[in-house]
């Protein structure tokens, strides 16, 4: 985030209204914001929200969430980038499995005094994000305390005549495929990247047995897709597609672009394995028998032990 | 919280490994905790949960976050309780819609440092409370933060033959029901209350018109009726059933029994209304073509102002 401008964006600049709205003004609020939608039959407003769901469809579900300091900063980021994350992220998890989003519900846990505008804000990042991939918001939770900003959101997706696409089917020899270049991506792209949603139903209609969007960094998300499918993978190392902000990271601290690339997280590329050529992506390696990871550079072959992101308790 | 021991279930109690385990860890102990369930085609484990959905069903989506502080008190609840309250509530909420639970996911925000044994006990909590009312967990996001416990849980509901029941059917003449004694939940009942899932299946069965679950307060809840139907209400003061733990804290604030049992929000018993009788349940009003909320005792009649909890930015 280090190059982004700091305080530009933070919370004092929302003024604070002479009386302070309350919760059930900002749930009236976001109920007017409610589209209908053909698949809402009953939207927010009451305890639960309902849905009509097509009945050749399988429910895909999946909930992340955002935290600040930890995936955001509120002092740095604008509230509507922040709101585009949250759905940002769960789209990208659709897009993983190859599904099309259908609704979603969320949760904010505001600070105490914060501006009826900036919580406006955030929920229109999301409700921006979503409509882009008819994702509509059908229900939530509001609540406000002294701790800092909390927003969740869960995903529906649809099976929508594509089988899901999980983490456990790539075989021997199949081949590995990103879908674009990787690195670097805590200098802006963790809060505005686009999830790969419609390139994931190309993928899946071409040919595709493992798929899963990289979030936790290329090393690691690789070695979930080899777990789960009892395989290994030799990368090469020649191939990584690099993005222009792993170069621009490691001068700043050293390590080198290759490194940013295979390890920095939150790219929310997809990371894909085929037994059919994907002329569009970039093929970065092989699945192969033998249990492991390892990366190739011309006659040298090291193992690739995951770096990227992990939440330590 | 007033009467129940402080710190003896605090997050000191469980003991830190010598080696503290990382998300990874967590997550492959809860992939272990999922039961196989016959909704469930793919459970947690990939980017989302595959479910089998049945092709009668509405789906009835809602989510509940409960806050450190706020909601709970992890200095005082133990961890356990906090996971058994986030998935209750949220199981009160299928109540209210007169729908069955089909599944959950759910997020944590872990304060640092959080022992694995007390991140156990949080989702045994949850998974516990929803297995009573055939509820599996099949997915979630954790992630540890500088900041206090914060849970999430999202729930499915299925439809199963009952039309979902809604805040906005309560008609002109339609008596108006608590299904228990109301008032005092801050005393423990709020952490330790039953959802009422089965008998809002056989209250929709008898005949409902509208229903909601008690959090906010009878007298807002009954408001959230009365609002979305479009009509009024008249309460009968000296049916209210007023609960032994709004005595007992009466006797501590000087505010009557009556007036917890009016206000306070939390005890997750039904409000509904209904055109027919209701043997097992207490009448308490009337439904009333004109706007607003009165109650009336002896020749009183006095308006209801909503007084339950509302969060303030």
């Amino acid at each position: 985030m280090q190059n982004e401008p700091t305080c530009q964006y933070g919370m004092h600049r929302y003024n604070h209204p002479a009386s302070m709205p309350g919760e059930f003004d900002f749930i009236s609020w976001i109920r007017a914001q409610s589209p209908n939608h053909p698949r809402v039959l009953l939207p927010q407003g009451d305890d639960l929200a309902v849905l009509k769901w097509d009945t050749s469809d399988l429910l895909i579900i999946g909930v992340d969430q955002v935290l600040d300091t930890v995936h955001f900063d509120s002092s740095i980021h604008p509230p509507r980038e922040i709101g585009r994350k949250v759905m940002n992220r769960n789209l990208s998890d659709c897009a993983a499995m190859a599904c099309l989003p259908a609704g979603a519900v969320t949760t904010a846990a505001l600070p105490k005094g914060t501006p009826f505008d900036y919580a406006k804000e955030v929920y229109l990042g999301m409700k921006d994000a979503g409509e882009k991939f008819d994702c509509p918001i059908v229900g939530g939770d509001t609540a406000t305390w002294e701790g800092k900003l909390v927003l969740t959101l869960t995903i529906l997706g649809r099976s929508a005549g594509v089988e899901p696409v999980t983490r456990r089917g790539a075989k021997v020899g199949d081949s590995i495929f990103v879908t674009g270049p990787l690195g670097g991506s805590l200098l802006g792209r963790h809060m505005n990247f686009v999830p790969r949603v419609h390139e994931a139903r190309a993928i899946a209609a071409a040919g595709v047995s493992a798929m899963i969007d990289i979030s936790d960094g290329l090393s690691r998300d690789l070695r979930h897709i080899c777990e789960q499918s009892g395989v290994g993978a030799i990368v090469d190392a020649t191939s990584i597609p690099i993005h222009e902000d792993a170069v621009t990271m490691s001068r700043r601290d050293g390590r080198s672009p290759l490194e940013h690339a295979l390890h920095d997280g939150e790219d929310h590329e997809l990371l894909f394995t085929s037994s059919v050529g994907h002329p569009s992506y970039v093929r970065i390696g092989r699945i192969v028998s033998d249990p492991g990871i390892f990366i190739e550079a011309g006659d040298k072959r090291e193992p690739l032990e995951p770096r990227g992101w992990q939440h330590t308790f």
